[in-house]
């Protein structure tokens, strides 16, 4: 197991090897906070960013987009981590579910609708107005999928995620500035800082304030990715372990987690009335996968927050690109892009329980890459 | 095994007795169709009927509707057959997963979103456009489910099913005319025989023109469930035991799927490039599972169907409400409501698979009719 890096107990770990049918579900949504110039280069322009979440998702279902062409990528033509979650779910052959909690486009494979609309910009102050529906669905549909899997890899695709789980940390109480990555080189996260700075400011609160209100916090400053994973990832992690697949917008998740388990009834109404609430059953089947480039990024601090929020176990997949056949995919060594559509998760999961090596794993992306990158850096694509 | 009436080989029903972790998967659409005074009672009123669907789906996660106060519920106050599906899934536990089709109100709970509108009325001889699209979904979804499940029931709630059911059946060739059955008693047969004689004019088809074109076959006079079904069933079909819950609607779904296995290239481009045309593999793992009210509809015949879509086994669950506790559950032995939302298939199940007796799955039936039906006689649904 040297090709997946470990903090805490690897019993969830282990389990994940000896899982007979685990199943991965990525969550998808889009916000208005993504058009704020500078914050996200999940996608070639502003305009593409749209497109990215569904692009991912149609790559797992038919090896290419259908809503773009070819698949999403940075301005700079740096390919979305799907090319990793692809490759790792070719090789072990999960199924693969779909959860769209408010995408601004949908995707053109079959999904869970869970939400109905993208969220608004955090600046608003109130960016995820349904954020109590949405985690109820999320329990929900998370109860149902533990009746089928016996472990569940919960990832997502949202542009512009880590900002908003910046400001979700912060509202909780969590000491986060500063400790969130990007798909961009230096995390940007003086802009992230103002960013959020301004949205509380127009939700009228202060850091902490939410600590024991989580649904507040995602409602006013979050997006809808949260509310449903983290419903889903309560109720499921009561049957399955769970990871939660993805870098520091898991934290976030993992926070949100954190205080609804905390919810004794004495706290806001908002938390302390949805399932889930309060208990701390599953507390232990619950850890964060990911990639080794978020372990890496000096501008962000995943372990210190997987601590933060109740010594969650982080691992991640120790993928090397350096000496990658295609110079292309070399700049994910340079800290660009690093995680998203739970590629850690799912290269994790092929290195466990699919019991392949990191270079078979290597391989299988260079193949994705040149199934789906090359052609497009040709103009072969239509 | 002497609650449940089979008909061919009892195969896949050890099978199911057999089976580890069986799934439910109810697909649910709305045509307008349905609006056709006097064709459907799946529901209080024209108005009402647009409801029962999600209402249906409601009542699976949450004991009662949503969309609706109560359950759905035919003019004269006769439960939609949901109470048994109820029952039934709550003593095997089974997971639920709903597929919309194509509603005109989506249900409040997480649902796998394939289609995004209703049918149009046969009448207009273009009732579903999308139908490829929405087989080709279908057939993803079920490539995915068959990974999570080794035994899947796909049930539908799709109000005036059977006249569409009726309609593609005839558009397949098959001698079909007095043989669907309804949720009245008496079936409406005339009714539904001059209404597909009008779609066929407004289609401008004859009986038999399309056998070699099923898509064709939904794309005209059909809804949005068949083509979901159809490809769900062929793919799944592939990997596990597929179990069509329903009545004469699932024979539809069965014929639409032999025409598909039969597509040998040489008929219509439009079956034979679809994923599983041309494919035998599978054929013998499907089979359709009702209700003794199905079978014993004289107005109606489910097994001459079965027959001529290439003898395929029914199992029908011998439930009894002649002697029920309840008198409002009677008028099922007068042969009205009959089957839907997979009662039948839920049924076989928990008789099967769940290894109760009819007489344990009785009292339970009469329990939800208790929670759910009882209040709103008393008048006590918010």
């Amino acid at each position: 197991m040297s090709d997946i890096i470990t903090q805490g107990s690897t019993q969830l770990l282990d389990a994940l090897r000896e899982a007979k049918r685990p199943a991965y579900v990525c969550t998808i949504a889009s916000s208005e906070t993504a058009a704020i110039e500078g914050l996200s280069i999940a996608g070639a322009s502003a305009e593409m960013r749209r497109y990215t979440p569904p692009a991912d998702m149609e790559c797992l279902f038919y090896g290419h987009a259908r809503s773009i062409p070819g698949i999403a990528a940075t301005p700079d033509g740096i390919p979305s981590p799907v090319i990793i979650t692809m490759a790792s779910l070719g090789l072990t052959k999960l199924p693969v579910f779909v959860v769209d909690a408010g995408c601004e486009v949908p995707p053109q494979t079959p999904y869970f609708r869970v939400g109905d609309r993208p969220a608004d910009s955090i600046l608003s102050g109130r960016s995820v107005p349904n954020a109590a529906e949405l985690y109820e669905r999320g329990w929900h549909l998370g109860e149902q999928l533990a009746r089928v899997t016996d472990y569940l890899l919960l990832a997502e695709s949202v542009p512009a995620g880590t900002t908003t789980a910046l400001a979700v940390m912060l509202a909780l109480g969590l000491d986060a500035h500063g400790k969130v990555s990007s798909t961009m080189i230096g995390g940007a996260n003086e802009l992230k800082r103002r960013t959020v700075e301004s949205a509380f400011q127009a939700a009228n609160i202060q850091p902490g304030a939410l600590s024991t209100d989580p649904i507040k916090a995602m409602e006013l400053v979050g997006d809808p990715m949260q509310p449903v994973v983290a419903g889903m990832a309560l109720a499921a992690s009561r049957q399955v372990p769970v990871m939660l697949a993805g870098g520091t917008q898991m934290a976030a998740v993992a926070a949100v987690i954190a205080a609804l388990r905390a919810a004794d009834g004495t706290g806001a109404a908002s938390a302390s009335d949805l399932p889930g609430a309060g208990t701390t059953e599953g507390a232990d089947r619950l850890c964060i996968g990911t990639t080794r480039w978020i372990l890496d990024d000096t501008t962000a601090d995943l372990l210190d927050l997987a601590r933060q929020v109740g010594e969650m176990p982080v691992y991640a997949a120790d993928l090397d690109f350096g000496k990658a056949r295609y110079p292309g995919m070399h700049p994910y060594e340079a800290g660009l892009v690093k995680e998203g559509v739970g590629a850690g998760g799912s290269a994790i999961c092929a290195l466990s329980y699919g019991g392949v090596s990191k270079a078979v794993l290597l391989e299988r992306i260079e193949g994705v890459y040149a199934d789906t990158v090359l052609p497009m850096l040709e103009g072969n694509v239509a």
